[in-house]
């Protein structure tokens, strides 16, 4: 890897230039479930900066429950679209470490993934755009000898690195076209009611759900609807976590567009009663 | 907010060399109540480098107990002075998201604070130097729509990175001349009692009090007083946490500036019954 | 500390260019038991880009236990070689702030090394390399006043800024050739028993022991061997977590070259009646 940092291909940066689409931002942000009480997160990121000292590292989270692909696939398409194009996404929740599972580039909508494919991209290609996978395959950019427990820091770590700097994606090998989704089990509707599931509580209390506004909203918004349990009810939507008096339970439609249940001035994960894999009714107006 | 990034408004960086009471670090801090299990760090962090991807994002803290304005505000005021000048703090303690509250930035001593104009700056606005404050109000500066449960992303974010980037904070609003403070209660003196309160222990189980040392060492340096418990009693000042011997309780002004209650060799919080919240007093020779 | 950070001595970069060896890459690492709940971190991150703005402050952990010595002498050995050459590593756990400790500069690899002579660089003094040390005395680079209890930010956090902005490291004081050594027990080998010790659990339940690759791997490796508890026996090494089926138990090296013991699909911490602390012994074929 060395000398790599300054310059890794000369003349690539010439080639940047023309092809806005593959322009770099000089950011990579990183979300594992590696915790930061050991050297797990710091052994990546220094993978990354070996090969590119002058990329910014950014963490976005570290505290991913381990191996937790759909959580890791959540907060990554809550989080990555907010960054500017070109930047790299490193994701490392890899249970099958050292197994057969592949590991790869996504490119969409100009941002770069980098990780296993497991599942932990489903939420970026359930949105708009077109998928371009990789597969990393090329053992020049891979830190040796590459260990069998932790290629977040032999191969993920350096291939983001190289990304950043410029190197196109498919100088780390073939194209492919099948991803591995981890699907979320889905609401179902069922007569009048509309049966979700409770995600997990944010450090608010605020209890997300699976119920999200582009396909659900129209049973929700325009309509009459409730959901109950012991001693609460909620009857219409909110819009923010301040509406009505103290205590009062509220729905409505987060920051990540999934609804939530809320307390004005308290925690919802605290006082509904519902915890995280609780189904969650809705009985809407027939 | 697409290709604000390179160079936010033309021009500006000459004036900028002009004015050095408007110098900018690059710099951006973080301190807010998000914890770092969710996307909302991430997403605050990109909404930062999306108004300008070349500013450092450095993490101070998003572990500030949830909505809890007085803490933010103290660790805001004991971390922002340590940053070089013309460095942009984000501050999102902000129990009252959506609701008529004021976002402000303020400028103060060469450093740019912005956030929620709800008392997180109390300890900031408290110390020497004027302070010079902007509401936040051009929308054209906001990430689009705008949500009402999380600003920080769409508000505060955006406009951080572009007051990182060099644009003026008047661009952003009105002047505005009344802060809202948060009082911390202070310690009262009643005869040869100097009562103050426990605020938190710190990782190494120090007891950090609200007596500071401008306000209360003269109390404290050069007299004669006594703080006792059970079965403990100090009695003077020390500089270090190593004095005495091991398991002895010590007294002194620490890196805040505040008096800290300590042991060494050991940890004050778990063997001096006293507890966050508890009154502290301080009897004084007459 | 005003002015130095553009340009710390004119000069400088030139000769920086002709000595190879003190080469810059301008990231600062940092690993302290700060815990990010404080102002501490923060105002440590401060008082480096304070002396240098334009390095990039990288957080490896400000987790590790309180005043725990081996565990950051580890973690900063497990995770600094991954860093470019020309980085500055700044350890700050610090027991004895405020007494005579010594504060020193390590130069080994073309990495530097900032932080108390107290055994944190145990183990990078372990590893093979020249070892370069400089006490740290010149006041002129510290923030003033020095507290006397948080010297990271005062002292550390500058030299650390200076030294990555070019500054050589004998600018900041003498040449030191002993250092103070934290040796972790090592384990032995009696009879047909290699006893080691279970030194913590990661965040997936991988019990990592002080039995290093390099030094017992000729017992474990082509030879019989068992290792046994209540109700299982692990009796060959594996090379990755996933093999034989799942909640079996693992033996094998890890990224850190360190025997771990894992469960397939499963966390050994809470399984194999083992915890940090306990012997680990192996009984080898006679």
């Amino acid at each position: 890897m060395k000398g790599s940092a300054e310059r890794p291909f000369p003349g690539f940066e010439l080639k940047m230039l023309r092809d806005k689409r593959e322009k770099r931002s000089g950011i990579v942000t990183l979300i594992t479930d590696f915790g930061t009480e050991t050297e797990y997160a710091g052994a990546l990121k220094g993978s990354i900066l070996s090969a590119n000292p002058r990329c910014q590292v950014v963490d976005v989270s570290h505290q991913i429950p381990p191996q937790d692909i759909r959580r890791a696939s959540f907060i990554l398409m809550n989080s990555c679209r907010y960054f500017p194009e070109g930047t790299v996404h490193v994701v490392v929740v890899d249970p099958g470490v050292g197994t057969r599972r592949r590991a790869i580039i996504l490119l969409k909508n100009r941002h770069f993934f980098v990780g296993p494919d497991n599942g932990i991209f489903t939420g970026v290609l359930s949105g708009p755009g077109k998928d371009l996978g990789y597969a990393i395959v090329r053992e020049g950019f891979f830190r040796k000898p590459v260990s069998a427990t932790f290629q977040g820091r032999d191969v993920f770590g350096p291939v983001a690195g190289h990304l950043s700097a410029g190197v196109p994606p498919r100088k780390f090998g073939p194209r492919v076209s099948e991803f591995t989704r981890a699907e979320e089990p889905l609401p179902e509707r069922k007569g009048n009611r509309l049966t979700g599931r409770i995600l997990w509580a944010d450090p608010f209390g605020n209890l997300l759900t699976n119920i999200g506004r582009s396909e659900h909203g129209r049973f929700l918004i325009g309509q009459k609807w409730r959901i109950s349990g012991k001693g609460w009810r909620i009857e219409k939507l909110s819009k923010t976590y301040s509406e009505g008096k103290a205590g009062q339970p509220l729905a409505l439609f987060g920051s990540s567009d999934n609804l939530e249940l809320a307390l004005n001035q308290g925690r919802a994960a605290d006082r509904l009663g519902l915890k995280p894999g609780d189904a969650l009714v809705i009985r809407l107006a027939k």
